[in-house]
C-alpha cells in the first residue's frame, strides 16, 4: 500500500472538510461524497479533480473562450490536463463543459492523448459546473468506470502551471485540520459559499505565484512565453562522429553552454533516453557527411517517439561550407530540399531549420562563426516559429 | 488658455483633494502644495507627477530591481516615462529612485530622449521617496526649475501601459468630488494612508486592466507581448517602382493584408509622412533594381529620422529570382552583403532581413511563392528577434 502524505505521514482524518486554495483549488470531501472511501488514515485517499470549464471567457477580448485559447498551436485546458496527470495520485478528473463544447473536447483529449478524463456537461453558473462533476464522481451506476473519491480537488481549467506539492497541500489539508477565522475572513467565494450552505469546516492554502489564472489576453501572451522557456532549457547536440573532442561540433558545443547559460547543453549518446526524458531541441551536427542523412535518421525517431504530441520539437540541421571545396551559392542549392522536409515533418509538430556555418582555415575566424552559429540556434529554440520553418540560415 | 477638461468643462474645484485610482494611481493636491495654483475652474490645472522607483524587486526572482528590466532591450521605466510624457498637460515628472541607481538613469533619459524629468532620491519606503517627490515639487527654491503644481499624479514607474484617459478621470476627480464609505473600503494602502495622516478627502477611480503592475517575470514577458503587437499594427510596403497596381509587388502588399488581417499595410509614398506616424515596419519590395539601393536610401532615411530610439524598427528587404535570367546559387552570393548592412544598422536599433521569393513564370506557382513570403515577413515582424538580422530567407 502506498504511504500517503507522500514523503510523511499526517494524522488521521476526522470526517467531511473543505479547504479553499487562495483563488485556485478547493479539495471537497462534502456530503454528496461522504459514502466514499471514509476510511482515513496513512493509506492513500482517493483523490479526483473537478474543472469547471464552461466558462465564456468574455474579459480576454477574444471570441474563443480562453480555456480553449491556443498556445503553441494547443489548447489551454490541455495543458491544465497535463499538469493534473503528471500528478499520480489523482486517480480521476471531471470536466465540465458546455454542450456546445462538448466534442471540441472530446477532440482535445484524444489529439493530445490524455487519460483517465471523463466529461460532464457545465451549469449556468461555475458551482453549477462544479455540483454536475461532484454528482458524476458519486454516482454509483453500473457501467460507470469512475470510482468514488475521498477526496476531490476543484481547479480551474485556466491554472495550467499548478504544481504536486500545491496539490498535495491541499488534499492533505482537506483530511487533517480544521478552521480559523484569519482563513474565513480572507477567503475565496467558493470558501464562502461551501460555509454557507455546507456547515463543513474550510481551511485557506497559500498558492504559489506560478498558480496564477489566465484572465487578460496578456496572461496567454505570459503563458506562452513560459512554456516556450521550459521545453527551452535542455539541448541536445546529436553528431555524426565519434571524434568530437577535438572537433569543430564540440566548439559549437561549448559556444552554445556560453550564449544559453542557464540552458543544460547535452550530446546525444543515446537518443532514446534524451527523448524519453521530454528534450524538445535537437542540434544535429553534421561534419563527416555533408546531407541530411543524419538529420533523417533523428527525424524518423522523433516522428515515432510522441516526443511532439504535447510540444513543438525543434531540430536545427547544421552543415559546414568549407569555400575552398565547394562555392557557397552551390551548397545553399544543394541543401535548399531542407524545405520539403520541413514542411512534411511540420505535420508532426516538428520544426525544422537549417544552419550553414562557414568553416575558415583561420581559427579565429571559425570561432566568431561558431558563435554566430550559436547565437543563431539559441534565436531559433527561443522563439519557436514556425513561420520560418525549412529556412536556411547562414553563420 | 486650454479649456479644461480637455473635451468637457467641469465644476470649479474645491480645495485640497486626494484621490486614488485603484491599485494604481494616486492624484494629490495635499497640504504640502496647497499653497500652489489653488485657483481652480475651467483653466487647465498645473499637473505634476512623480514616480516611486525605488523598489528593490524581489519578487521578480532577477537580480535586476524590476523597473530596470528591459523590454525589448529597453528598461521598464522609460516606457512608463514614454506613457507619461505623450500627456501633454503633465508638466513636470519627478522619479525617485535610490542613490545606487542615480546614474543608470540619468544614462536612461539621456538614451531615450526623455524630456521634463527630475530626479529625487528615495526613500526607506515608497511613501518616503513620494513624500521626496512632492517635496521637490513644494520647495521654492531660486534656480529650481520645476514649478508648483495644483495636482500631483503618483504613478508606479511599473506599470507601463496607462492610458491618457485614465490619467485624466483621476486628475478632474481630484478637482470635483467628494468621497464615499465605499471607497473608502475597497482603497488602497495609499488611500488609506492619506486618510488617516492628511486629513483630506479621497475617492477610488476604477483603472483599466492595461493598468497592471508588472510584478513576476511572467508580468515581463506580458508586457514585451503587448509591446511587440502594438508595434506590429502598422506595415509600410516600399515599391521601387510607380507601375505597381499590375505588379507583383501589388500581390505581395494584398497577401501581406490577408496574411496580417488585424494590420494596416499601407504603401509608402510619403515616407517621411510614414515615418513621423511612427510606423515600425518596413517591407521594401525591389523589383526593378536587383541591388540594395533603395533599401540604403530607407535605411539612411531611417536612421536620420531617429524613428528607433524607443523601439526596434524592422526592414525586410525582399528581392525577387527569375531561375532563367540568374541561378539560385549566385543570386544568393550576391545579397550576402545584406549580412554586413545588417550588422551596421543594429548600431541604430534597425533590424534587416533579406527575402528572396521565388518569381516562375506559373501564375499559381507565384501566388504561393508570395504567399509564403507573406508568411515570412509577418513572422519576422511579429517577433523582432535580433539573432536572425542579416539572414536571408527563401520564399
Amino acid at each position: 500500500m502506498e504511504s500517503w502524505p507522500p514523503g510523511g505521514s499526517g494524522p488521521a482524518g476526522a470526517g467531511p472538510r473543505l479547504r479553499g486554495l487562495r483563488g485556485a483549488d478547493l479539495a471537497a470531501s462534502a456530503s454528496l461524497l461522504s459514502g466514499a472511501g471514509a476510511e482515513a488514515g496513512c493509506s492513500a485517499p482517493a483523490v479526483a479533480a473537478v474543472l469547471p470549464a464552461g466558462g465564456s471567457g468574455e474579459r480576454m477580448g477574444v471570441p474563443t473562450p480562453k480555456q480553449f485559447c491556443p498556445i503553441l498551436e494547443r489548447p489551454l485546458i490541455s495543458y491544465t490536463l497535463q499538469a493534473l496527470e503528471r500528478v499520480s495520485w489523482i486517480k480521476d478528473i471531471v470536466v465540465a463543459v458546455t454542450g456546445e463544447n462538448m466534442e471540441a473536447m472530446k477532440c482535445i483529449i484524444q489529439r493530445y492523448q490524455h487519460k483517465g478524463i471523463s466529461l460532464v456537461e457545465s451549469g449556468v453558473t461555475r458551482h453549477r459546473s462544479i455540483f454536475n462533476g461532484l454528482k458524476a464522481l458519486a454516482e454509483d451506476q453500473p457501467n460507470c468506470r469512475l470510482s468514488k473519491p475521498e477526496v476531490v480537488i476543484i481547479h480551474d481549467a485556466v491554472r495550467p502551471f499548478v504544481e504536486e506539492d500545491v496539490l498535495l497541500k491541499v488534499v492533505t489539508a482537506a483530511k487533517e485540520h480544521g478552521c480559523s477565522d484569519y482563513d474565513l475572513d480572507f477567503g475565496t467565494e467558493c470558501l464562502h459559499l461551501a460555509l454557507k450552505y455546507c456547515h463543513i469546516k474550510a481551511k485557506l492554502i497559500e498558492g504559489s505565484p506560478d498558480l496564477w489564472k489566465v484572465t487578460y489576453k496578456r496572461d496567454l501572451y505570459a503563458a506562452e512565453s513560459i512554456i516556450k522557456e521550459r521545453i527551452s532549457q535542455q539541448i541536445c547536440v546529436v553528431m555524426d562522429t565519434k571524434e568530437d573532442e577535438e572537433h569543430v561540433g564540440h566548439h559549437l558545443e561549448e559556444m552554445l553552454k556560453n550564449e544559453l547559460n542557464h540552458v543544460k547543453v547535452i550530446s546525444g549518446r543515446d537518443l532514446q533516453q534524451i527523448i524519453l526524458e521530454q528534450c524538445y531541441n535537437f542540434v544535429c551536427v553534421n561534419v563527416m557527411t555533408s546531407d541530411f542523412e543524419e538529420t533523417q535518421k533523428l527525424l524518423n525517431m522523433l516522428e515515432e517517439s510522441n516526443l511532439s504530441i504535447l510540444y513543438p520539437v525543434v531540430v536545427i540541421s547544421v552543415q559546414f561550407l568549407d569555400y575552398e571545396s565547394v562555392p557557397f551559392g552551390q551548397k545553399m542549392e544543394n541543401l535548399m530540399q531542407i524545405r520539403e522536409f520541413a514542411k512534411e515533418v511540420k505535420k508532426a509538430n516538428i520544426l525544422l531549420y537549417g544552419l550553414l556555418v562557414y568553416y575558415p582555415q583561420d581559427e579565429q575566424k571559425l570561432q566568431e562563426s561558431l558563435r554566430q552559429g550559436a547565437t543563431i540556434i539559441a534565436a531559433l529554440i527561443k522563439e519557436r516559429n514556425s513561420g520560418l520553418i525549412g529556412q536556411l540560415l547562414v553563420a
